[in-house]
């Protein structure tokens, strides 16, 4: 008798890599977290957002449209400034018929924006392609659906275009490139790696998936996850996908609101082409009926009055600030054989480690670490379960997200003397 | 060659069918829409959520904590506060086990729940179990991942039992038992008809799916929808299914806070039983880590504060009212080969017509109706589309909640004369 009664997906769904995570954390109140990949809550908008929220409740109408029901696909004011702010990034002063409020969508966060996406597009025994490494809880997303993740090889300007055509030319030859759905890249200071992919490779990989479309069947998307997007210390911004073409019909963009502004209100949008752009939309449906009103209503809000920019402006500032004092604690306390680099936005560091240095759950260093109060995401997470490829099990993830003030060097400092300990232990 | 490149589920997501009657509403002015089931603006509770914003944001931590991640299965305070109103409303002053926060998971509305559970239980191809006529949008979630329902025939105190016994068996001597994961049952007020179950009923309904697990193979759920138990006017509250046995192992509870306070607060809970107690918390995180936090925070507030109750109280005076205006008005306007019966909660009113008056989109009864701009839900939307039986026709489904003030009277006059003038055109 098959007691559980489950769905396939609900037997499938492994636990989330970042429960046990978060468990180590709350079971320890002197660890000092660089795994947690989210914002200080000291960088929260509190006064921003009591600002915003007595300008929506002094008016009796502005505050009834905050507490009622919305349209599923989402608020018009807010899908149309965030079609606008989106044309703004990739396009600066042009417009385009591109950046229509029409073909945007809100959902509760952009993570509720790639689950729906996956549903809409894989089945069980599909293929993805990700980077390698990539951003978790995507990984999570996949193993739950019964797709199949294939890693697609990093380099220090993101994706390598040849393997990518490698592989492409691998499913062609066992007859599994109709399973390919699509190509998930995480393209801003990409969780894990920090790594930001330029514009032309963004091209290149497009017209690289078009090739393989015939053989296909089907078209294969670009699912282009921009959810760091907007913490950008300094320089210039790249395009997204959306500006290749004229016709951007295989471009997929998750955008965020909550990263860039508070987590805690939970609200992201995808751009999307048809026929995602009529389907979604119905699925959504189901799960919610639309994000909620009162969410959508603060950000448009600070999205019209500038308030918004201005905490973004400060955020940036801040995590640059922060970005700085861990690569400095991590110059003067990292042995000199790990390798990394500084980030220029984001909230991720990645550090390579020798490749006979473990840094998984079971590792001396994780236990090490663990013993002196500090806590990384083992890089081994990040790789799906490709078995065309070995797992490489020498890296990790840490944050300057959510450590503040002294922890930041503190942790570094905990967490280089365990790299020397255990490298020392060794000899 | 397979264009789309859609899922199963993409393919096969049907538009919802409020999504027509939405459409309707939006080009016509002048319309009354006595199909929209959500509570009109004038109810919706801006002085309150205004004071509970302005405590949460008086106070930074209080702000911060509002403003950040949560864990996924949602705010520990208010699984707190959502499991002992449950106990209170189940029980009175009675307390029990059963109604333990870690039994509870906060959701993004209760339809958050819904497509969870099924998500979770269910694969394409199984069977669930559902009143006829059922809430349509569940019916949408099924359709969704192509899952059948078997509608089982209501009387007037809820669910036909005899009838569930006897698609029971039929099922068994089909060999489809197998495929029978859940009971679906809206019990209280319930969309489309306004029938409360008893305790009684939903006992016996318990026994009896029990009765059928062997053959079955696995645990049959029953799956309590009660989105409209505190809308209640007068009388006794009925206890949910829960309160059946001390180890409810097969209940699964679906309640929400968004139609007793806010539709734009978007937040519900289930009460769920192993092994949905732990895989369901894992699929929610791959949906979006957790209800957003700034809605369980204003929530949390209300409950605590008495806000929620005394916000409560008004509601249950104000849609008394609207549905004592709203029988007046039948019985003053309809004709008298109409059967319906008055409401005593929820926010809806069945209407039942002569077997040959079609009430379906294509009815001249629809169009007549439309032409003197009033709108009612076919009640055939409510039905499952189940081939073994007839589908009634003669049905619908109106609503005194969104309408307000004069609109119902006027609404429910302009409907008995479309349809005084529906039945004098056949003669």
């Amino acid at each position: 008798m098959k007691v559980t009664g489950l769905s396939e997906l609900g037997k499938r769904t492994a636990p989330p890599a970042i429960s046990w995570l978060m468990q180590t954390t709350l079971e320890r109140p002197n660890l000092i977290s660089l795994a947690a990949g989210f914002t200080d809550n000291a960088s929260l908008p509190v006064e921003i957002t009591a600002e915003i929220l007595k300008r929506i409740f002094s008016k009796r109408k502005r505050a009834e449209a905050a507490l009622q029901y919305g349209a599923t696909p989402g608020d018009p004011g807010l899908r149309h400034e965030a079609a606008a702010r989106l044309g703004k990034m990739d396009l600066g002063g042009n417009s385009s018929p591109v950046y229509n409020a029409e073909n945007l969508v809100i959902t509760h966060g952009s993570q509720q924006l790639l689950y729906l996406v996956t549903e809409c597009l894989c089945d069980p025994g599909d293929i993805v392609l990700v980077e390698d490494p990539t951003y978790f809880v995507y990984l999570g997303i996949l193993q739950s659906h019964g797709i199949h993740a294939r890693g697609i090889t990093m380099r220090e300007d993101g994706l390598d275009l040849d393997r990518l055509v490698n592989v492409l030319e691998n499913l062609k030859s066992s007859g599994l490139l109709p399973r390919v759905k699509m190509l998930y890249l995480v393209t801003y200071f990409q969780n894990p790696s920090g790594v930001t992919t330029s514009f032309e490779k963004k091209i290149q990989a497009l017209e690289i998936l078009r090739r393989y479309e015939k053989d296909a069947g089907h078209p294969i998307y670009l699912l282009e996850d921009a959810a760091y997007r907007e913490l950008r210390f300094t320089g210039n911004e790249e395009p997204s996908a959306l500006a290749a073409t004229k016709t951007p019909d295989r471009v997929i963009y998750a955008g965020t609101f909550s990263k860039p502004f508070a987590t805690g209100i939970r609200a992201g949008y995808g751009w999307l082409p048809e026929p995602l752009r009529t389907v979604l939309p119905r699925v959504k449906g189901n799960h919610d009926f639309g994000t909620a009103n009162l969410l959508q209503q603060i950000l448009l809000e600070a999205l019209r009055s500038g308030l918004y920019e201005e905490h973004l402006g400060m955020l940036r500032r801040r995590y640059q600030k922060k970005a700085a004092e861990m690569a400095r604690a991590m110059r003067d306390h990292f042995p000199a054989w790990v390798k990394w680099r500084p980030a220029d936005g984001g909230l991720y560091i990645w550090a390579e480690l020798p490749k006979n240095t473990s840094t998984g759950q079971d590792s001396p260093l994780f236990a090490k670490a663990l013993a002196k109060e500090v806590l990384y995401v083992p890089g081994e997470l990040c790789y799906a379960p490709d078995p065309t490829r070995r797992t490489p099990r020498n890296q990790m993830r840490i944050s300057f997200g959510g450590a503040a003030g002294r922890e930041i060097k503190t942790g570094v400092e905990r967490l280089g003397s365990a790299m020397h300990a255990v490298r020392a232990g060794r000899k």
